[in-house]
């Protein structure tokens, strides 16, 4: 007896390296095509690098003159001053700085381990990527291109690896997304005793990202992974569920 | 053409409402057998609260005297005092308080609302139901139960549902977990460029958590869900990957 999964995990293989020059939703398609994926009916997660590479979110290195407070976390953390000047220019705020880790809040809400910003599996040495401007935006521009090409009641989340309090490891979240609900919400349904669910509301959005990470991790070269099963109903975007700063244990 | 799906995530369907009086290696076994699923090279991924009814970790709320501590949160925040006395008893420490949210670290470790104790779904208005006492020990002890029912190479990761700070909605994590490396670690091996990959380590019990989560969500009654595709390869458990408080920023 073969039993049909619930939900699915499909890596999107022979993606190659991509470049500003790259149109991302074709390529995607493309690829899909090849492996007989039709992109219908689920969510598209993308790894948060490809969309800066196709976004030319670039900075070289070389040419960034770093603060004297670059400088100063760069000789405490042992880091490349230049780097932690582009963190810098990508934060709006220090969240916390310890232990060689500079956590900061990013243009977007965001607040994760250096803005964002990464040196690894940049196309040349001397590059940083940094993330989107607008990763929700980003989201929806490449959903209306698989549209375009085809794709039909489809979602499109971007992630990236964020690090978590209290809990060593890296798990991916949203940082992006068009086409689902960030939250599903289950504020005033019942439980199954009957009993108001008052705050059970799942971060979907966040579990699409932790899983497809499953399949993303750094060294496949898959940075696309299309997942069925999963509802795909619901407005709003990541934005919608970064927490308003006043309610915010954790600033 | 049929694309095979790299990772495949089955709900196990039929569970009953769980007492001390069930083996739940059995049950989830025979519900398995149901639905045609042979529980082999998979990770069984089951809700805590299954694990905490099957261990009785459950107390009776009208045995509960709240001490005046309990009654003062419980009168700020609107709450039970004694629902918030037995969080109190199940916390080593409150980490922030505001909000009319409480967030404390258990005796485990875990850094949490309400010491994960919960009233929802519990079996009975007047009770609370407690995590597991040693959760890495209950899912040894279940991944043992359901090999000796026939299961073979299989890992076991119990899950419960957190907040996070800067997020709001929620996502399942891991609170215990039995024959998979909790963490994946890329530590100096390379990326795509051949760069070494400083910090590159995966949280999969984390990541398997929050996949199965989309199929467990409170209302559906489905309390442990098959995942196949990932390796169930490694050692250790979730308390491995619980941050050495002393290089904790956000204590």
């Amino acid at each position: 007896m073969k039993v049909t999964p619930s939900i699915s995990l499909f890596p999107i293989l022979g993606i190659p390296l991509i470049t500003p020059q790259d149109d991302l939703a074709l390529v995607i398609t493309k690829c899909a095509q090849k492996i007989g994926l039709e992109l219908k009916d689920g969510i598209l997660v993308v790894a948060q690098k490809v969309i800066s590479k196709a976004e030319d979110r670039l900075v070289s290195m070389s040419k960034v003159t770093p603060s004297e407070k670059a400088r100063e976390i760069a000789r405490e953390d042992e880091k490349d001053p230049r780097h932690m000047e582009v963190v810098l220019q990508e934060s709006e705020a220090i969240v916390r700085h310890g232990n060689r880790v500079l956590i900061t809040e990013t243009r977007h809400g965001f607040v994760c381990a250096n803005a964002g910003v990464d040196l690894s599996n940049a196309p040349g040495e001397d590059i940083a990527v940094l993330l989107p401007l607008n990763p929700d935006e980003s989201a929806n521009q490449l959903r209306k291109g698989l549209e375009e090409l085809g794709g039909q009641r489809l979602a499109v989340v971007i992630t990236d690896t964020f690090g978590r309090p209290w809990r060593e490891g890296l798990v991916d979240v949203a940082i992006g997304s068009s086409g689902i609900a960030p939250i599903d919400d289950f504020r005033g349904q019942t439980d199954l005793a009957g009993r108001e669910l008052v705050v059970t509301t799942a971060a979907t959005v966040d579990q699409l990202a932790a899983a497809a990470g499953m399949l993303m991790q750094k060294d496949s070269g898959i940075p696309a992974v299309w997942v069925t099963g999963v509802p795909v109903t619901g407005e709003g975007c990541v934005a919608d569920l970064i927490r308003n700063p006043s309610e915010d244990l954790f600033r």
